[in-house]
Order: C-alpha cells, then sequence, then structure tokens
C-alpha cells in the first residue's frame, strides 16, 4: 500500500493563484510562499469584511482513540466532495505541529487521496506561523527574566517578583527533558545570570500567544490580547501583564505575516486555508477566526473542524470561538470509525479486528450521546461512517441502522481510497441541511457570558461530560472569585481535560454517567480570553517515544523528503 | 534626521521578479517568499555549477567599536555603485539574527541610502532560515535527551553517558536565564523526565548546524556534515556523532528549505544575497557559501563581507571559507571610519568628536595593520572611508594621506546620505583591480592543511595578532593531539577571540605586539569542518540590555511595524 506522501507525490498541484482563482481572489490578494503557497494580503482581509458571509459545517468526532478517526482526512474529503457536486466549498484546518511529526503521528495534512499539499512543507515549518509565535512567547520570556535581573520596575511601579512568575517558555519539539528546568544558573565564572529560579517549556501549541492569534480579530486586536497575558504579580502582589513590562509592541511586531491566514490546495484541488493550531485542553483547539471568517466570505461553505472529540472540541468550537467571533455551524458532521465504536464499546486494541456486535452497540451509545450533546447547541448533526478496508460490512450496516434508529442522517464514506468522489453523498446530505435554514437562528450557546464561572464549569460538566456536578479545590473556587472580582467573570471556560473519556480518567470509556469531575485548579488566560479549568494533571510537552518518528525521516537521493505520513 | 525604517519607507520596491531579470534569472527559478523576496530553486543551483564565475569582492573592516564601521552599510553601497558604473554586482550578506534585533543593535541590514529591503521582514523571520536551524539543533537536542531517558543504544553499540553531552540547546533570543539551565528536573507529579543534567542554551546563529550550512556545497554534503558532528561519548568513552543515534536524516529534512539562497534587492535596486549567518568567533562568521557561489555564477561581482574586523573576519573567510569552497577574492576592502581609527587611537567614546591628530594617527597604525595582514593572503586591498556628517574635513584628509603614504588606494564614500552615487570612485578602483588580474593566481592561504593544529594557531596568532606565540592550556594540547589522532589534523582552526582588540584582552586598543595569545580550550566541530581554540571566554548567549530596543518596536495605526533601525 502507498504512503500517504507517495500518494500526494502522485497529484500534480496547480499553481497557488490558480487556487485563489476559485475564490474570486487575484494575484495581488496574495503573498506568494513558493508556488503552492500564500498568505492573503492584510489588505485583502480588510476588503472581506463587508462580504455576505458563507456557511459553516464543523467537523468532530468521537472521542480519539488508538486506532485512529481521520477527522481531518474527513474535513479534507468532505469540502472535495461539495466542490465535486458543483458547490463552492474550502476547507479550513489546523497548523501541524512538529512535535508529533517527529514523535509519534508523523504528519497531520490528512490521508491517502483526502490530503491538504504540499504535505511536506506543510508538515515542516510551513509558513512558518508556529516559529513566529515560538519567538513572541520567548522574547516575552526572556524580557521577564532581564526584567528580574535589573529589578527593573514594571507599569505597576513595583518590581517582578521572581517566585510569581507563570509565564513558561516554548519549543515547537517533543522535548521532555524541558518539562521542568532550573535557569539562571552561573556557569564556571560565576557571573550573575539569575535569579536562578524553577520553570520549563511547554510546546508552542500549548502557547497562550497561540491561542490569542486564533481568537483574534485582527492586528490590533491581537496586539491588545497580548498585552493583557498575565505574566506574574510584582513585589506587592499587585498582578502584572506583558503590557506593563513593554513586551506587547515587539510580540506583535514578530507576528504581523503570522498573523496572516495560509491558503493551500488539496489533492482534489479545493481552496485550503491551514492558520493556527492551538492545544484543545488547556487552549480551545480550532484554527483562526481570521481563517475561518476569510474563507466564509470566500466559499459557500467553510468546512472546519475542531480539537479531539466533540465533548471538547465541539464545546470549545461553540462556546470559545462561535461566542467570541459571533459565528455560527449550519451542520456538524460527527466522525466515526466502526474500530473507534469498538474500542469505545471496550475492546483492546489488538483484537479490534474481530466482528463484536456487543462492542460496537456500546460504542454506538458513545456516537448517539456526542450527537445528542451537539443538539444542545441547536446544530443539526450528520454522522459520517470514515471506512476502513478491513471493517466487515456487517458492521458497517449497523452503524448505519443505529443512526437511523436514532433519526441521524449517516454515509459511509470511502474519502481515504476514492478522494472527494468517496463522500458526495455525505455532501449532499450536508449541503441540504444547511441550505435549508439560517444557522444564527438556531444556535445557541451553552451558558451566557453572565454566569458564574463555577457554575459555567458545572454546566460543561453535566451537559456534555453528563458529571454529577463538579468538585473544586479550595484554592481553585478562591481563584475564581479573583478572576471574577477583577473583572473576567464574563470570560468563557476552557476545561483541560484528557479527551479519551467523559470522564477525567483517560481509562474509563464508554457513555459513563453518574462521575464527578474534578477542578484541581484554574488559571486565567486573559490575553487568549477564557478561563482555565484543569480536571486532572494535563501534560503540556510531550516526550519523544523510545522509537521516535524522527529516525525514519531522511531525504532521498534528489534531496526529496521521506518518511513523512 | 530620518531613521533608517524611514528611509526605506521612501522608496517603491521593484517585484522580486525584476531583480532576478538582471541576473538573467527567469519567474521559475525563484521560490516566492511575498512580492520582494525569493529562494532560488534547487534545480536552478543545480544549473549554475557549470557557470564562468564572476569575481569576489571581500568587504572588511578594522576592528569593531562602539563607535560603528558601516561595513554593511559600505557592502551595499559598493554593491550599488559598481551597478552604476555599468558592471553586474551582486552584493551578498549575512542574515541578522532576532536576538541584536530586541537586543542592543536595532536592525542588521546596512543604514541610510545603503539598506537592503524589505528590511522588516529581514529583520524579523526574513525567510525562516534561523528559525529552521534552530528546529534542526534542538531536535538533536531531543533525540539525545530521549536516548538518555531510555538509555538508548548508539550505533556504536553503547548508550550515550549524560555527563560527556557537549550538544546544548539553541535560541534566536537574546537570553541571559539560558546560558546554564539544568534540566530534567520532575514537576510535582515526581515522573521521570531526567536524567537530570546541567547544560545551557545558545543563541542560534552560535549553532554548528548554522555554521556546518554556510559552509555545506549542497544538501547532500549538509547531511553528511549534520551526520559529523560530535554529541558527547557512550558509556565506554567513544566519541558519538549525530549520524550515531539517526538524527541527521530528519534534519536536513528540516533544512530543506534553508539550504537555498535568498534573494532580495537594495534601495539602489542591486540583487542581494541574503543567506547564513554564523558566529565570527566559535564559527567562521561568514554568509553561505551556496550564496557566494550563486551571486559568483550569476554576476559580474560578487561583494560580500565577513564578520567582526579583518583580524578574525577576513583571515577566517580565507582560511576557512575559501579554503573549503575553493574560492579566492580578488580585492579586499577595508572600512574605516574617523571615529573608529580614534576610538582605536586611545580617545574616550564620548571625546571622538573633538579633533585629536595623534590619536587618529596611531588608529591609523591598526588600520595600516590589517592591510599588511591582508597582503600576506596576496589580496590587493582598497580602503573606504565611510564618511560620517561629524567628521572634520582635516581628518578626513589625515587618513587619505596616510593612505596615500602606505601607498593604499583610498576613497571617501559618502553611501550612506547619497547611496551608490557616494560609493563610485570606490568602484572604478575596486573595478580596475579586480579585472586586471587572476584572483587565483595571487592568492594564498596562511597555512597549508598538514600543519599540525597547534602550529596552525601560533601561525594565526603570530602573522595576524602578532602575538610572540601561544600560550596552550595542557588539556588543549592533549585535546588536539586526540583530534589528530581521530583524523582531524588537517582541518582549519578557528580562533575564538574578542574582535576588540589583535590580543585576547577587549579593553587593549592599538596595533599592539608582543603578547602571548592563551589558548584555553578546544573543540572539534567536525560538522562545521574546523577545530575551535577558544582565546579567552567567549559569551554564547548574549543577553538584553537594561534597556533592550524591544521595549521601542511595536505597530503604527495601519498596521505598520515601528521603532527598527
Amino acid at each position: 500500500m502507498p504512503t500517504d506522501i507517495e500518494i500526494a507525490h502522485g497529484y500534480t498541484l496547480r499553481p497557488i493563484e490558480a487556487i485563489a482563482a476559485l475564490l474570486g481572489l487575484e494575484a495581488n490578494d496574495l503573498e506568494p510562499q513558493g508556488r503552492h503557497i500564500a498568505k492573503l494580503t492584510a489588505e485583502t482581509l480588510r476588503g472581506l469584511r463587508s462580504r455576505p458571509h458563507g456557511k459553516l459545517i464543523l467537523v468532530t468526532a468521537v472521542n480519539p482513540t488508538p486506532a485512529g478517526e481521520g477527522k481531518t482526512t474527513t474535513t479534507v474529503g468532505l469540502g472535495d466532495a461539495l466542490n465535486r457536486i458543483g458547490r463552492r466549498a474550502s476547507i479550513v484546518l489546523r497548523e501541524p505541529s512538529l512535535g508529533p511529526v517527529f514523535g509519534r503521528k508523523g504528519g497531520a495534512t490528512g490521508g491517502g487521496h483526502a490530503q491538504v499539499a504540499p504535505m511536506e512543507r506543510i508538515n515542516l515549518h510551513f509558513t512558518g506561523d508556529f516559529h513566529a509565535i515560538t519567538s513572541a512567547h520567548n522574547l516575552l520570556a526572556a524580557l521577564i527574566d532581564n526584567a528580574l535581573h535589573y529589578r527593573l520596575p514594571t507599569a505597576t511601579g513595583e518590581a517582578l517578583d521572581a517566585r510569581s512568575i507563570s509565564w513558561r517558555r516554548v519549543l515547537d519539539m517533543n522535548d521532555r527533558a524541558l518539562r521542568q528546568v532550573a535557569l539562571g544558573l552561573s556557569g564556571s565564572g560565576g557571573a550573575g545570570n539569575g535569579p536562578v529560579r524553577e520553570t520549563g517549556f511547554d510546546i508552542t501549541v500549548a502557547s497562550e500567544v497561540m491561542a490569542a492569534l486564533c481568537l483574534a480579530n485582527d492586528l490590533p486586536d491581537l496586539q491588545s490580547r497580548l498585552a493583557r497575558i498575565r505574566i506574574g504579580k510584582d513585589l506587592a502582589g499587585t498582578p502584572v501583564c506583558a503590557g506593563d513590562i513593554g513586551a506587547a509592541g515587539a510580540m506583535a511586531a514578530l507576528l504581523t505575516e503570522a498573523a496572516l491566514p495560509n491558503l493551500v490546495q488539496s489533492l482534489g484541488g479545493s481552496p485550503a486555508f491551514i492558520h493556527g493550531g492551538p492545544f484543545a485542553n488547556i487552549a480551545h483547539g480550532c484554527n483562526s477566526v481570521i481563517a475561518t471568517r476569510a474563507a466564509l466570505a470566500l466559499s459557500e461553505f467553510a468546512v472546519t473542524e475542531a480539537g479531539f472529540g466533540a465533548d471538547l472540541g465541539a464545546e470549545k468550537f461553540a462556546n470559545i470561538k462561535c461566542r467570541s467571533a459571533g459565528l455560527a455551524p449550519a451542520v456538524a458532521v460527527v466522525v466515526a470509525t466502526v474500530r473507534a465504536l469498538k474500542y469505545h464499546g471496550g475492546m483492546a486494541l489488538a483484537d479490534l479486528g474481530k466482528p463484536d456486535p456487543a462492542a460496537l452497540a456500546r460504542g454506538l451509545e458513545v456516537l448517539a450521546r456526542h450527537a445528542e450533546n451537539l443538539a444542545k447547541f441547536g446544530v443539526p448533526v450528520v454522522v459520517a461512517i470514515n471506512a476502513f478496508a478491513t471493517d466487515a460490512a456487517a458492521e458497517q450496516q449497523q452503524v448505519l441502522d443505529h443512526c437511523a434508529k436514532l433519526g441521524l442522517p449517516a454515509h459511509l464514506c470511502t474519502h481515504w481510497a476514492d478522494g472527494g468522489a468517496g463522500a458526495e453523498a455525505l455532501a449532499h446530505t450536508v449541503a441540504a441541511i444547511a441550505d435549508a435554514a439560517d444557522p444564527h437562528a438556531g444556535f445557541r450557546l451553552l451558558y451566557p457570558d453572565a454566569m458564574p464561572l463555577a457554575d459555567k464549569i458545572g454546566t460543561v460538566a453535566r451537559e456534555i461530560y453528563r458529571a454529577e456536578g463538579i468538585s473544586l479545590a479550595p484554592a481553585a473556587a478562591r481563584d475564581l472569585a479573583r478572576f471574577t472580582e477583577q473583572g473576567f467573570g464574563h470570560l468563557p471556560v476552557c476545561i483541560a481535560k484528557t479527551p479519551y473519556s467523559f470522564t477525567a480518567d483517560e481509562h474509563v470509556r464508554g457513555a459513563v454517567t453518574g462521575h464527578m469531575l474534578p477542578i484541581t485548579s484554574v488559571r486565567l488566560a486573559a490575553g487568549a480570553g477564557f478561563v482555565v479549568a484543569l480536571a486532572g494533571s494535563i501534560n503540556t510537552m510531550p516526550g519523544l517515544p523510545r522509537s521516535p518518528a524522527a529516525h525514519h525521516i531522511g531525504l532521498d537521493e534528489y534531496g526529496r523528503i521521506t518518511g513523512l505520513s
């Protein structure tokens, strides 16, 4: 079987100007980045503001499993299929992180004949947006340690308190050894590099700068968000922000290009915007508002994805991204595979090839719950069964029958093998539903801005995770009260939780109920514009596995990159 | 007086395709990166190999001073002037590092009317080459710590010895607090992120990956160099290289785009290649061989610069870069200013505005020594006096008279104020000398490959720094013997020394003699292809000053970047 990169090399890509023309854009709307990648110019983006908007299609999924679901692949396949049936659709994705590319996952540009291209460039560096975010984030860190070193007064009038600094550093790399470090040590010379303090590195996608960029309306809004980022306290205990130490302007200057959305194409020739990629637990896990709005202004349909499963990803897509940007999805597509459903039904990964209708039935309860959850947002649901060559026909039929019983439109899709042609039935259903209604009429958020922060967390826990309630650690409760006093009570909440379970325990599978959601701590992300509630420990710097993907990546005799998938 | 960025904004740039056309290149020879920046494609580079070569002009300077010399500015001005007098010249520069941009220096794209553009893009991120180098460097670091964590065997058969690891991490940032860190600490969870060990971060320009990229002939050569990078030893004491832990392929994959040279334009409309930018003390401080060769294949003259003053920069340009790449400069231009010469003559920075013919005369001994040194390489020398508005005419005349006495052609140049028109006399002289001779006939290296490593260091110390000799620390002598045993005795030496003095003490000014050069330690840079000899302590991670330039960088109301200079 050919690998993804081999399949991609079998396609001849069109010049990016030809793809832009499908959107009604001309060459001077683009900042080319090679022949097949371009950024939209700032001027072009300003011109799009008054355009009528297309309809937003959200692709989400059952909880992720080691068996793979194909959410990005389905997003690409659906976009291609909509264009094949004569509708003008754009695909809107998140940028891949280098960490997983060299770690366990390989690339993140879809698979089979449903990929975006050029996959080597997109998976490695792309247009440098993540590097710019890394630089802006670490410039703030360097300015903080420099202010500590020279005991500079902040805008609050006092110097920073070294013990209070919560701002860490980032690298776009899986690097376990950097999770916790002591810095400011002196070399043999003994000259002062200090103060010495403990801190650590996160992966770049976990940066609040990334989340701020993805939620910003434009560059001035981004600069305001950067200025609001909390970095710690001064010696009098007053909170200090990036703006208080003169960092926001230079950070914004580093992000002027990164704030512009990137245009590429799918193997099927559809326009694809790929921009931003925040973590889906401590952040909201969606591509940028700027890219989503551009796609909506330029297409009938913008097909986009949210992070992880619908419990984490779609909830944050609605309550954080749509709330902030005034967006409303017309349809939600829930991606499932027979293998993933059987895994959720309790089967071991190694056994997924064996038939087990009972396990599949239990897994279908998980699918049904995600569909029910999405209905709470007033969004019509369509199920996409991403077909694997190894699926038994009877199992696929069992999924279709169950969806029919629930009244859920469902389609078996073969876009991995067949490209957009394999998702045309799905596309017809999605387009028909989207055409029939005004999404803003039906869409509703799960909680109002005015609800107290703790109640917002409880609402998501009960309505989406189906918990009995939350157990809020005393310090977390005090912090929420403090955030409210400080004027941040109106923000939405971003629950950082394992994506593998409806509970906070990643080993608990299935459509469980009756659990309590433990909130161990909370954090204010004032720049991003949400309050993070941590349910259990979340690792924000992955490690490389024993046998990293990096060992298998290299160049062939023609200098072409091999080993990406 | 307008700032550099304001002057630059007064020019209308031409599309990069029009600049490429000056070189005989067509649109499909370029990978555009926006409208005014492009990379040459790998195919185009291959096609240039058989082209006849133009002549190489080296721009170097007296030792750097806080008063500024304008080496990059003069390189740009001379390139513009050569084009103005009807010769086809390319400018070939190093890429700026983000560290100094946000630290003390501001930008690094020339000044006044002798700049390369677009200066915001070039100074911030540019085409992402340094970010790619950062990623490749840190991927190797992450693979090392991962191999330590899992105690993986290397290709030598043994696991790595954590105490032996010499490979540090890098960031393109001035960040004092990262100079020395302890990593692998455990967070509150206590789970193993270790082993715990002390290491640190250098600035990206100090990376051996940067030096290897700048000396590589092409991508396969770069991959071989990466594989040879020494990272430490295994538990049996055997040296271990990046290739021994399976890192070189993925590192090369990260560098495929970074290995392609970048084309921009000067404000005067000359083609300018800007590619690579290694440190000029622990590395060789020159732009890439790939860019220099491309410029030579496409122009009558390639005008390039070396790092720091001629003692460090031009010596390494010749003994390392020209040796490795088979290049030979036709002319060396030594840049000096009246102010810098008076500083070398012993005046305080604050007093440089006052006339002091005696101090200027002492400074002229420094200029004369650099000219003598360059003559040892068989390279004709021309002096460029970079005029400042504050210079007294009598002082400028004193410099011209002294040069005449020494038989050195010298020109007063006003390219900062007047662009290329201000350096036309210099251009006529340079072109006449270059036209008159075959540079390869006259050029000679200072020492042969076969000379023992310690003697190579001694030769540079005596011939260039005018030291009595070197004092080699016992451990350094043992290490040199070991490198020779291991088959690296043929490599050139790269002396890491303060650029501010002919001695190893940065406070000793003037054309001193009689000193000993202390070599405290040596390092093998097998990937770059040289042996580093450290004369005193060299700081490879700058700190931010008390009032960093970052505080003054920002966006104006139109989203344009302000505060760069």
